[in-house]
């Protein structure tokens, strides 16, 4: 039988081998693959341009790339995986000496058999990255290296997928989409994220939902610098990332650390039970950095899994699809879709009955026999939204403070709505 | 030897066996009684009269009620404890057989020999509250049942006594007065009120203390209706209920959480070493539901023992008066004066040599000899009133901050005041 | 090997058998002293000056006293320890029997060997302190008792020396010097504040850094009422006592207890990982006393190993050279420099590029090589300087909130001043 989480696995499986960076046809062929399921509006920006304080670089395409003995063969092969590359690398083609070339090589000692992943964006570099146990078996002589890679003018890719709301206010959610052959960093934050619009889809939801997939940093800064006027619609956002392993799930919050999307997601995670962790703003991690600099101080945070950098997978050969589970991606798009229905449903009203209480029994919403100890919650819910709507309390925060559930207080408020006892 | 809580106990037993409703000749029973230790000035409040968003419903008064077999043997009967009829039933005589009777019939499976209090204010119905065990010996066969009670216009009644003070600045001490044949919940919060205001009077307070004997709900939605130019003068409040179980102390804190009576109760009851507990608020349990609900947010919270709901036997014929004892009720009068004294007391003074301290010595109030490592405390609450007479801390914020007995420091504020060194 | 331990140990032995008092040539002599290592401003105030709600009291100088029995033989002597005479103690010359004599005498019961220090500044009164065991060695019987002093118009005496800084805003260090033979109470603190004045002045701080020397209460007293216009330009300050016994480090907040010194301090004792505590305002213990009264409310905080009354020897022969260490003053003295330097750094800047992150790489701020996981320290503190500097939060608050040391989050804002990045 299949569910959403082996169709995200899916996914993930299929966007894996691409190779990503921040500029490419690694990126277009990504959202092409992505524009299946949702439809996408591709963003192409030129190289040169001004985004913020930084400018668009050139274009990366990469055809082939290899590391070949003296006999011809490749001893490191970019057609084996997009990670041996060193990303951004300038073109090179050269024969020299194991020696030599070792200053151009990247791998990870502790991990012998695992091959990094490294990039040089802004610096004109080339290099590769391999296995530590591939370079200790490389003899001594002369070895070719080749990188048949272009670095010129072009564009910098991004999209965005809107689901449209009732109101204009919106919801970001944000997934970087520059990184080659890593599953959990980011192809399963991509997959939960098209697996949800999929689901925002099917209601039509209280918030515009908007969906930016963009390279990590240059990829945000440029969605922030061509949307100056968008911002202030932005409510809440979410950056969503390392999505599918099997650690428990991180929620990091805002900068503000008291935002909307903050709050919700403490609520849903304390009281889903399930495995979770809360972190403070840290000003690194994923593009929550951008939307976080005190400029915009959005409330936007961040939902991982195991966070950033945690998990000694991270940024290596490793973190392949077997890294990340079905499970672990149905649950992490579970949550977000529990989230965004509280933060849905978030209201603060204004009891129009505040001297007292209102006679709750004429109305039919509060039980005849009196005397019993045992109040149900959805009553107490109603005394609870009552009491605290002052136009000071949201419905969160009366979830909070009455331990009650969102849905039971919620399902309060529509009752005391329709018997015309609030207004929002 | 005949103390307070001898006496007190004396009161419940008496007003015990009263078939007290949200209005009736049992309401007015109860307060000539209450009035014979009091003074009261009583009120009448019409059938149909609007108060808040409720309505004043319809007297209800009981002379009879029963279930009688066959053979005219009363297997229920109202003679034998009031809670036998269901509160507010409407007047019936009718023969039936059993199984039809069962759907009026009230009993508590749990506690098979307890009989349950039952109450149908607002919708018209009969019935009886009887033990598990009494009706399970029931055999088949018809059964006559009588209630013999009237549901006419009439009037809700309601008591005040009122303690005057040095200013007009009010508090509020409530008791629910509608409950039958129960001790705990509320006679003897009845009787620790009597007393209570029996021992304010003895001296002249500083706040004026307001007593309101009234129903449930209704009784203090009432009173706050009628006295809607009174509100202000209100400063802070305590509903009294379930003052006489074996349990700890509990306090419920007003809506605001900290007002002058939440701060006072908590630092009476954490001083003075009883067990105890302080619970936030919840907008369900006593009257305070109504004085704090939004439009009036009094500073209002509630004393009992063990709380509303919170034991076996509430609402049930084991609330006798075995269950109340006379050490719990003096224990309960003792903290309400103790709180009242810190309450009456407390104030904010104005440093009026607010630059370096004053020279104490000179005025006879700091000891002559220096060096001395022990500093008398009635020395510390002086230096501590002075440094914080700004008039943002009053002297119960001396006390918390200083960790000194409030009595200390309300002593140096004394001193201070007749040394001419600080003002209201 | 002589470090600054050793000669701030020399200066404690060389100052302390002076007989010190509120005012004398003890306070000359002892200032005259300290004038030996940091040039001192000393101001000379006569009596009868009205300073806040104090005057001025007569100054006192003792040239002998003694306590001789019928042998000639004296059995408490000034000359072995100026403890020994009753401070402020008026003239005296008469014989007397010991019954009569022992109205004037002090001890310490629970410390025979030991000779309390006893003052009666503002009440006539003659006395002695002397040892419970050579008390109860008196034979009955008549004693000669002899207190030579003067109680006559003078002044009162106090010092100031100022390390001019960047800016005019001050920090005072301020010492009492108003107790005779006890070492660490005071002249451990003094020592300390001399050889940090010393420190300071080597290089040139931020803050104008001003030491008040003077007796305590009515000195500090003294100080503020002639410095009334200066007020305003304090805006920290440190009380420096008990600075030389073997306890651990205990930092007294200001009154405001979030003023600028106490987060300071709180910092540099918390990433020390020395052991300290870190305590509440209390308004008695030493001069903050006045600093923090109410109308002047400095953000004055009070540093002592253990504090104020904490310790047995406390106001006793025991506090003698050897009850203080140069190794705890070492560490005192480190202490203070540490959070001198931290306070001389803090500063709020605010973020010229505040629109997601800078390009730090193009200003080779951040390394080249992406993909890695070990950010460096450096430039997480260059992310948190960027994401916090809005104006709002200071340097200090970078260093807690990231957990960053602060000389890291100071260097990382030089770099980004260097940059043009941010501003003050």
């Amino acid at each position: 039988m299949t569910g959403p989480g082996e169709e995200m696995h899916a996914l993930v499986e299929r966007l894996y081998p691409l190779c990503r960076s921040i500029t490419g046809d690694g990126v277009r062929a990504t959202l092409d693959i992505v524009g299946e399921y949702i439809p996408l509006q591709v963003h192409e920006v030129p190289t040169g341009t001004q985004v913020l304080d930084w400018t668009v670089p050139q274009e990366w395409n990469i055809r082939d790339a290899y590391v070949a003995d003296s006999t011809g063969r490749r001893v490191v092969d970019f057609a084996a995986s997009s990670l041996h590359v060193l990303g951004y690398s300038v073109p090179v083609s050269a024969t020299m000496p194991l020696a030599e070339l070792r200053g151009h090589l990247h791998t990870l000692p502790d991990h012998p058999s695992w091959v990094p992943y490294r990039t040089s964006y802004y610096k004109p570099e080339w290099g590769f990255c391999l296995a530590q146990e591939t370079l200790d078996a490389l003899p001594d002589g002369d070895y070719e290296v080749c990188v048949d890679s272009t670095l010129v003018d072009g564009h910098l890719t991004y999209a965005e997928h809107v689901v449209p709301g009732q109101v204009a206010d919106e919801v970001i959610v944000s997934c970087h989409v520059c990184h080659p052959a890593l599953a959990n960093d980011n192809m399963a934050g991509v997959a939960v994220a098209v697996f949800l619009a999929r689901a925002l889809a099917e209601q039509r939801p209280y918030h515009t939902y908007r969906f930016v997939f963009a390279p990590g940093t240059i990829g945000a800064i440029t969605w922030l610098a061509r949307n100056a006027e968008r911002i202030e619609q932005v409510k809440h956002g979410l950056v969503l990332a390392c999505a599918g392993d099997r650690g428990r799930l991180t929620y990091k919050q805002s900068r503000r650390g008291d935002s909307g999307i903050d709050r919700v997601m403490r609520h849903v995670l304390a009281v889903s039970e399930r495995p979770h962790q809360v972190n403070e703003f840290t000003p690194y991690g994923y593009d929550e950095r951008q939307y976080c600099s005190p400029g915009f101080d959005l409330g936007v945070g961040s939902l991982t899994r195991t966070p950033y950098a945690g998990y000694p997978e991270y940024h290596t050969s490793a973190d392949n699809p077997d890294f990340v589970s079905p499970e672990a991606m149905a649950d992490t798009l579970a949550v977000c879709r529990e989230a965004f229905s509280v933060l849905d449903r978030d209201r603060r009203y204004v009891n129009l009955s505040p001297y007292g209480e209102p006679q709750l029994g004429r109305r039919g919403l509060y039980e005849a026999l009196g005397g019993r100890s045992d109040t149900k919650q959805a009553q107490m819910a109603m005394l609870w939204v009552l009491n605290l709507s002052d136009g000071e309390h949201s419905l969160l925060e009366v979830a909070e403070r009455s331990g009650l559930p969102f849905d039971t207080v919620a399902a309060a408020a529509d009752a005391l709505l329709g018997a015309g006892l609030i207004k929002e």
